[in-house]
């Protein structure tokens, strides 16, 4: 595992060496190369690998996913937005460079992930599913719809089903998406079961986050905790409580671990995963 | 042709009626409706009607051109960026809504161009040809790379040469690729002629902007005037003053108008919409 993320952090470099030089450039590969779990990218590829696909001739459409992701936190960052300035242990990107170079180095990381799945070798027909996928999943009834619902409930109090609504778009949609892109690769009979799996993988990871919120410490997750309760944000903690949160996410995660059993793959290669993320820390 | 510009724009309309609602939603709307010429899917569509071809059967490309065109507007007007007031006659995006707003809208506008075209009918390789150019065009070696050096030079000294190349981003990339992308449907062998149209007119339409900033009034170009001076800008105005730089204009025009009579194509239709830009006020 270690050695896939080392190899997607390689390609990831070298997809953004041929970009013209300047603050842009030197913005995406600072947030890109920050880091990260490449949990989206992981899942993508670990995927493929339990259908004994050969990973690494998917690798770029892989990092086109970490960049759809890394442009996302980019933009979230924003004064604008949620306004932070850390994220992955490291200055947030406008706080490192400036805003515009911020908001230019999302917009220019947003714009390549369609031209390095483009640009792969694949047959025309995969690109054009493959892109679509992602870019259905990231776009306005997806991702960016997910960021506009956490920001109107900065203010307003939500209910645990509208809490709900925001972590299947905000964070399950891109995680879902990665699995269904495998999938859509690998076999697509499957697709729908990797499709709720991703969504409960996506929400499990999400109120897994809003206990670390409370529980871990900023230096151990790489960005301010206790923001939430600052932002008067509803959470799964403030709404469950800490344990019942807990328990939520162990019922998810069974969940996963059933629809993976239930498939035709190797499944000891994405279960070592799910079970890393289970017990992260950060 | 202004029967095509109200054919854009009602599918444009059309395009983001099935979005989730939500400020985001309302704020793409708002914007791509503006007011404005519909230049660049005005030239994609009227080169492919000089090629004899229905370019009704094109209009989802052209509105994701339209799409790019716009969201580079709303994120440049950004407080964080050029930090204008006024587009289009109307107020730009972040004072109609919010910040946060403004910039989602954007990205979600980035993104819908790449889905618009994928959704289309066509061919997958034509599909995946088209999104290629327009993303390479749009991305970080075309105009985002052109707004990253305009912002350098709003504190530096531009020479005509850095300017040209300014523009030849900024402004000369997402036209000339407007073009190309005409030819790369209708016929490619004259793609080269068509990119190098695209950038000679590129050039010409920022330079009557420069002249328009000091020449015109606020209300009729629905933007604020004199801004340049007042950002330090180098326009060609500052650097070759008004008569030279309307010389520059016509020369380039006149360089546009000879390539056109090089092509097979039907001269009238792309001339006259040719003409209509020399002659613009706004």
């Amino acid at each position: 595992m270690k050695e896939m993320k080392e190899e997607i952090n390689q390609r990831l470099l070298e997809l953004c060496q041929p970009l013209k030089e300047g603050k842009v450039k030197d913005a995406m590969i600072y947030s890109l190369l920050a880091p990260g779990k490449r949990l989206r990218p992981m899942l993508f590829l670990t995927v493929l690998k339990s259908y004994q696909l050969d990973y690494r001739f998917y690798m770029d459409v892989a990092c086109a996913i970490e960049m759809i992701h890394t442009y996302s936190l980019i933009h979230d960052d924003l004064p604008g937005m949620d306004n932070d300035d850390l994220r992955r242990g490291r200055k947030t990107c406008h706080k490192q460079f400036d805003e515009a170079t911020a908001i230019l180095a999302g917009d220019a990381l947003l714009n390549l992930g369609v031209n390095v799945i483009l640009q792969t070798t694949l047959n025309d027909s995969l690109k054009v599913q493959l892109t679509n996928l992602l870019y259905q999943a990231s776009g306005v009834n997806g991702m960016i719809y997910g960021q506009q619902q956490d920001l109107y409930f900065e203010n307003h109090q939500a209910s645990l089903e509208e809490l709900q609504d925001i972590h299947y778009h905000k964070t399950g949609d891109l995680i879902s998406v990665s699995l269904q892109m495998a999938a859509c690769i690998a076999n697509k009979d499957d697709l729908k079961h990797w499709k709720q799996l991703g969504y409960d993988l996506g929400l499990a990871f999400q109120i897994q986050d809003d206990i670390l919120d409370v529980t871990s410490t900023t230096e151990q997750l790489g960005k301010m905790v206790g923001s939430d309760i600052e932002n008067h944000k509803s959470t799964y903690v403030t709404l469950l409580g800490i344990e019942a949160s807990q328990k939520k996410v162990d019922e998810l995660f069974e969940k996963c671990y059933e629809r993976i059993y239930a498939m035709q793959i190797n499944h000891g290669l994405i279960l070592e995963l799910l079970v890393k993320i289970l017990k992260r820390v950060s």
